[in-house]
């Protein structure tokens, strides 16, 4: 059975990109299906930021009622049911995702439930899932089917012992012990999560340092906190030679010419993503890629007139709200409601405790490209929210063009950073100078008053350091 | 005894314009000193603010265990000990004062213990105190004295039936009940407090909404929030006939031709504050004042050349923050660093659950003026991040001018209100439109989001709403 049906735009994918997309050319008046094959939401909302975050908050009490004395607390028989916490998780995503349902019926954007191929250029077919034989003629396709965890080859993932992301987000049972490969984000993450609740935690990333993408020195807050709460840290170590038995994985930790073999319950893999392309294209169209993703111009375009691409599919940073962004530039462009933005700077955030939250360029970065600059930092043990909130780990460090004072990269370690972040975002849009941040009133007592501190400190002015 | 010293600048006052005065001064190269009665911070950090915050973190800690099976985690046997939560605070100030200490010594600032009295212009004299005796010979001088809490006639402050926040904050027994006059935001930080121990407590206000200062909406959520929670709130009302015995103290409650008599523990008085100009200037020193505060001219100075004043001496808003700002924009001034700026747009926050912060004008504000307004608004529940963290209460609202975009007042209520509103304190400094933020990418999940969200809800272009 087949249908034609003639649409302004269909989506490709019902993610953070595909979704945004949607609702943004319904906005527009424009007629739009998305055509996604889960429920809408993508890895995100689905397996990804929005249930971590749900699991992250659970390690989070779990660990501050463990303190609890401290702020003249005491509980008796402090329990947890770790099913009941990943069933949480599991319905606000589905709540997130019933949102979703009725943001499409509000911007009526059709929803199309199967996998979406392009079969020529404004023809996307419906082949597989619900919708399977559909047929949908579209001015213009844009395609946001974003990317899934990678995998390695040989290595079976069963969801018990071998797990990405996506099975760690539902485990139906704690592992007594795990081994996470990579200490990206979610590697980090998931660390916290399971050794807040006592699964013994080996942390192995390939790089010179754990979260290989932030400044070497909130990684370093990370990892000696990491480290103090138990969790084993092992970095510029490979793992190999995997071998999954019935009860256990083997596993051989590789540092140098050093040799180690490990066991755990679980094996979990957080070694980044792939672009999701497969059954987007049916033979008869060629889009250019890049190492696999979607190539696109300045407009978001694809090599082929009409196509277009946002999110994961186009490439990193992999960000949920990346993705947004370039999804909602996308349609805007497309519909001609004003020239599309491509993205410069975006925040990056990582949610265990010590939070880390950076934008723009590490120090390592800035040396390596030879960019002059200056350091301004303030340590949150002179922040007196800090101390009177019993968090007093972590910094906050600006990067600054030494002759303009405009922001090169910012680096928060601590407990709220993943929030402060986005006064400095706002900075560098409006390509602020430390002297103005500086020069703003930042409430008292508050966490963010160690931006504008960071800032003085630039200069040699913080009050308080 | 008596000693001279010739200073570039003593200053008057150790809170957050005196010390931060008197730092500033010595990072300039001056010499300064700082004449204050007790151990530097002032009320911010010994009596206020700060104390308050630590008191507060135990609260929430308490009140997010009450509900932490819905985290999937469960403890038996809850319990606190309220000299311990009250030690803990005072703990938190005298590490902070300290800290000033430790500042002051580093800046070589000196410290004089005692009341400093302006004997004449260029001549300060401590009148009482440790250092009683010692004149202080200046260039200049800056008043930074602040305010006390307002009493009321003929109730005298005992400090268990009887309390202003000063004794508030360091209450040895936690009373069963109490009345709090007042609901501004330290009348609303200390009901939350001990309601969430268990004292039962009534809210008192005279204006028709407890945070009178703060828009409408978002006190309505605090009111409600209060309500549910079991406290008491009365606005529209009236204290009169306050009866202190040796167990309780009874009042009347009197709302419009209504009359109800209550009886409580304690009263505590939160009915705002006071100048502190006794014992501040000889007979031989006039300044003019204003209602009782400083007056100032653009550059700080009084009516007396070479006397300066800031912070909550000069009148209103009488916050921490402002108080900083506009001490070292004097201490700038007044040592050729720069003109100084006068206070145009600065946060306010409440740290009860859920957190009120706000910059700007309320909704009510710009009718009165007659000013012309578009709303933004985005409540928490529709952001990944609160649902994920269980704290979907509240809003971000933004109020903007339908012409430029400008930010004319935001306005939060929320779970982390007070660090969100840096990002909108920066973005009115710098003259940010709505759809600039709007245009700024936001980390997600985080509740920032709902600040760009609120962004673009202006132009009807929120994503998730």
């Amino acid at each position: 059975m087949s249908s034609t049906k003639k649409y302004d735009l269909v989506v490709i994918g019902g993610g953070p990109a595909g979704y945004a997309a949607a609702i943004r050319a319904g906005q527009l008046g424009k007629k739009v299906a998305c055509v996604e094959q889960e429920r809408p939401g993508g890895t995100c909302l689905n397996w990804g930021c929005i249930p971590s975050k749900a699991l992250l908050k659970s390690a989070e009490l779990y660990n501050k009622i463990q303190h609890s004395e401290d702020l003249g607390i005491t509980v008796k028989g402090l329990d947890y049911d770790f099913s009941k916490i990943v069933g949480r998780s599991r319905n606000v995503s589905e709540t997130m995702a019933k949102g979703i349902g009725f943001l499409f019926k509000k911007n009526k954007v059709d929803h199309i439930i199967g996998t979406g191929t392009i079969n020529v250029p404004g023809m996307v077919e419906v082949t597989a899932g619900k919708d399977k034989g559909k047929i949908l003629s579209t001015e213009k396709t844009l395609i946001a089917t974003g990317c899934k965890p990678r995998r390695l080859p040989d290595l079976e993932v069963d969801g018990e012992r071998v797990m990405t992301s996506r099975q760690a987000l539902e485990m139906k049972k704690q592992p007594k012990s795990i081994v996470i490969v990579g200490a990206g984000a979610i590697g980090a993450e998931f660390a916290y999560f399971l050794n807040a609740f006592g699964t013994k935690v080996t942390l192995v990333e390939m790089m010179d340092q754990i979260l290989p993408v932030e400044d070497h020195e909130t990684a370093a807050v990370v990892e000696r906190s990491f480290k103090q709460s138990g969790i084993d840290c092992r970095v510029s170590t490979a793992v190999e030679n995997i071998q999954v038995a019935a009860k256990n994985v083997k596993m051989d930790l590789v540092k140098g010419d050093k040799k180690e073999s490990i066991t755990a319950d679980s094996i979990l893999l957080a070694i980044g993503v792939v672009a999701n392309t497969e059954g987007l294209l049916s033979t008869r169209t060629k889009l250019a890629l890049d190492r696999g993703y979607v190539k696109v111009d300045e407009n978001y375009e694809s090599s082929v007139k009409g196509i277009y691409a946002a999110g994961d599919i186009i490439g990193p940073p992999w960000l949920a709200h990346v993705a947004t962004f370039e999804a909602v530039q996308a349609v805007n462009g497309m519909f001609g409601h004003g020239k599309p933005e491509r993205v410069r700077e975006f925040p990056g955030c990582t949610y265990c405790l010590p939070q880390v939250a950076s934008i723009g360029k590490t120090e390592k970065k800035l040396k390596e490209e030879g960019i002059d600059y200056k350091v301004g930092k303030f340590p949150f043990q002179a922040s007196g929210k800090a101390v009177a909130s019993n968090q007093p780990e972590g910094f906050v460090k600006m990067l600054v063009d030494p002759k303009y004072g405009e922001i090169l990269g910012a680096h928060i370690v601590g407990s709220d950073a993943t929030e402060m972040i986005a006064e400095y975002g706002l900075g560098m849009k409006l390509e602020a100078t430390a002297e103005e941040i500086h020069n703003t009133i930042h409430a008292h007592p508050t966490l963010s008053e160690a931006m504008m501190e960071a800032a003085a400190a630039v200069f040699g002015e913080a009050i308080h350091i």
